[in-house]
């Protein structure tokens, strides 16, 4: 056997190894957020800690950096999936060893008090008692964006880890296109939306019940109940354990069953792209998905594209009106209107299709300047403020409410904002790729039959793994990159009938 | 700091990391039994091996190995904590590094195949099925009998591994005392238990009705269950993940509440022994039970002892009643005696008190001819049946019912059996020393308070782990080692009326 083939063998053997661990991580952790009683959590925290040490030490050895490069000298042929692998272990690997230990200590600290002043500051609505703490991430991120290297903006560097090869003179064009025409969108939409039937909103829909509905809808768009799972949580997630287990979760709102049923399309998109991975290459690059702006174009899609749609509930309101009684009262165009809302409000995460991608583009434009130095970090509230207002027209008038109700900078997530427009970006433009490669995909959907949609993008996405960077991916699958142009189509048409 | 500590320090530190690996199998096995979808299950047995044999290199490394000795040439202070652990850490250490890796692995293999023969076996009644394998299976825990060495019999190194101290001619003289006692008490008791009422146990109980009845009576025996709790599987069982975190589970019939309700209060007795540990010592050996035969007595005192006394059901008639409301045709006294009745059958698990332990001394005397090689495989359902007939007057047509029932020795599990005996002759000998020191503890019980006896057992067995050994520990608690007497007094009483 070639010495290429034992270098590639013994990191296969290495990642395998690796795999065993964060999978055990993945499933203590899938526990704390499901069934874990309170009392294990001081024990579970330090046993996540050795476990993602020890994955960490494995794979950051000296010994991984010596095998990559016998099998880069030896090479293998490009378009062969040791090849891809090599190159993603590369990419990682580098990452992974760029930032000295001590840096990455200093932010893991930084980040567990950032994560609790801005707690404490968000329930106060205190910008000042986060300020501190912010600075520090920023200072701290700039610096391991500087050991990671980048060639236009440190900015790119940050996106890199979520979405590689995309830069931020790649996104300010999208995010430019972007926010005039959503402007424009959301004149017509809110206007529209005056008036819509709501009532359903607020019933009494039991847990039982919508745990029934929201299953044959999982099911039926294809989600593998032997396979993976759904459970209840506060925040709802996907998590993989393991090839052949995906969890999912969501919470219930017994008033309110729209909460629970997207919430589960949701987290079935983004689960049905993980059960479309190859289970053979589970644990490495090329059984792992490629991106969060591809994740996440796969959950938006689901949700929104074909969930949020009048065909979905032509198709399913009979069956919603067996398991809830009261939505007999509504036609199923009345309740499709009537989750597609659109209304300006504060809070990313309730917002509708419309005005959703304004929320991103406000903290881009923030985060990027901050990175860039451009920025103060004092000075963010006021930017933040008066900017959300030229946008949404709204004032904000409580921090807690404006640039201090998301987690992520203080848990030192700058860079990830991005991606989760990508996913509307690229679901609309899959959608309509979708639709040209097969033209009864309207009338199958229609009907409730999903099976070609999903094994198209089984196809095209979930088997190709990280194969392909995104970008290329989108390449093959759409024939051009990402563009704001579908999606903005997409939402013309649908909210203001253009 | 001297040489002792710091090998103390490094002892103590590898076997807390080892503590994280193990806990990971542990949790990951839960998973496997509660939630985990079907499909998982393939990688699940690899990563749960790789975790396996991670903590098994760890524990029996060669630097192990001189770690220990330097703590044992130094020496701790006879009542030290370190002493007992040290002591312990050996004795661990030595049975899993006598045995040869060759002959462990061989075992693995074996216990596999004949697991599968012995399904096969079990299903067809077909006990040649099974019958090389199980030859295979004794000649070679014969092997590993011998590897780790004995003083009289073979018998005495297997039990070692789940009762330590306790030997086949400590054991001998306990059996040959029951079989008569029992026998005479069982001529009595079947008597008795002729037309007590029992249609009770066919009625219908909503599984949600179990569960919470269930749950008032664990957390009223005093189960914690912000460290712990109780998910449903086919085999119920109590499997602890971590300080603080304890898991029990049960099964539900809905014609008949008895069977979770004393499934549960058995595992919360095992439950809370494992909450009764010291959470700072867990996993060194003062945080771990110290013996099976000591952790059944706790299972057996709550179910048997406290939950099928007269007095638990004049106490939780009218509890249960809110919850089933059929109970209410029947008295407390009626159901204690239905929960109570006696009748010889062939299957140990569904055995009444009286003739439990028959069963089990049947096997201890098989499995001690087997591995002393005075009785050969091919003579095993000859002589169960027979012996079978003597004690129960029962003819044995189906191996299935008969010497094919129980896994254990396809798995290996020789010298297991008699810890279930001696859990119960522990448990009576427990509860009667509990009553000498508390005159109340009679009338606490009827008035259903149980924090005192709970105490009583938490500072006399459960806090102890493994600092003795277990018929140190008997000893301790109850001022003399494990006897049959008290057992057979409760056994009399109870089901004689002696």
């Amino acid at each position: 056997m070639s010495a290429e083939f034992a270098s590639y063998r013994q990191l296969r053997q290495r990642t395998r190894e690796i795999s065993f661990l964060t999978s055990s991580s993945a499933a203590l952790t899938w526990d704390v957020e499901t069934y874990m009683p309170p009392k294990a959590l001081a024990f579970r925290a330090e046993q996540l800690a050795y476990l993602g040490s020890a994955a960490h030490r494995k794979f950051t050895a000296k010994k991984v950096g010596a095998l990559l490069t016998e099998c880069e000298q030896q090479g293998f042929a490009a378009e062969s999936d040791e090849a891809a692998n090599v190159r993603e272990w590369r990419r990682h690997y580098d990452r992974a060893t760029k930032v000295p230990p001590r840096l990455v200590e200093k932010m893991e600290r930084i980040r567990t008090h950032a994560r609790e002043a801005w707690k404490a500051a968000r329930e106060q609505s205190q910008f000042r008692l986060f300020k501190p703490h912010l600075q520090k991430v920023v200072d701290l991120t700039r610096q391991m964006a500087d050991c990671w290297g980048y060639q236009e903006s440190p900015y790119d560097a940050l996106v890199e880890g979520y979405e590689t090869g995309v830069t931020a003179s790649q996104l300010r064009p999208l995010f430019a296109t972007l926010r005039p025409a959503l402007g424009a969108v959301l004149g017509v939409a809110r206007e529209r939306s005056a008036g819509l039937a709501e009532d359903f909103l607020h019933g009494h829909y039991p847990v039982a019940a919508q745990q029934a509905f929201n299953r044959k809808v999982a099911e039926a768009i294809g989600f593998d109940f032997a396979a993976g799972r759904v459970d209840t949580t506060t925040h709802p997630f996907c998590q993989t354990l393991g090839p052949g287990d995906c969890r999912l979760t969501t919470r219930y709102d017994e008033r309110n069953f729209v909460q629970s049923l997207y919430g589960v399309l949701h987290e079935t998109g983004h689960g049905m792209y993980e059960q479309g991975l190859v289970p053979e290459q589970y644990g490495t690059p090329l059984g792992s998905a490629v991106s969060l702006g591809i994740h996440e174009s796969q959950s938006r899609l689901w949700e929104n594209q074909v969930g949020r749609s009048p065909a979905f509930w032509e198709h399913w309101h009979p069956v919603a009106c067996e398991h809830f009684p009261e939505l007999k009262r509504f036609s199923p165009a009345q309740i499709s209107a009537g989750v597609n809302r659109v209304a300006p409000s504060f809070v990313r995460v309730e917002a509708d299709q419309v005005t959703y991608d304004l929320h991103i583009l406000l903290r881009f434009e923030i985060e990027v300047q901050l990175i860039e130095g451009r920025l103060k970090v004092a000075d963010v509230p006021a930017f933040w403020n008066e900017e959300f207002e030229k946008m949404f027209g709204l004032k904000v008038t409580r921090d807690a409410d404006g640039c201090l109700q998301d987690i992520h900078w203080s848990i030192g997530l700058l860079g990830y904002f991005p991606t989760y427009t990508l996913g509307n970006l690229n679901a609309a433009q899959l959608m309509r790729r979708a639709g040209q490669e097969n033209n009864s995909l309207e009338a199958e959907l229609a009907r409730g039959e999903y099976d070609n949609l999903r094994q198209w993008l089984r196809g095209k996405i979930h088997r190709a793994g990280s194969r392909h960077r995104p970008q290329e991916l989108m390449q093959l699958a759409t024939l051009e990159p990402t563009q704001s142009t579908y999606h903005l189509e997409y939402l013309r048409k649908k909210f203001a009938g253009a």
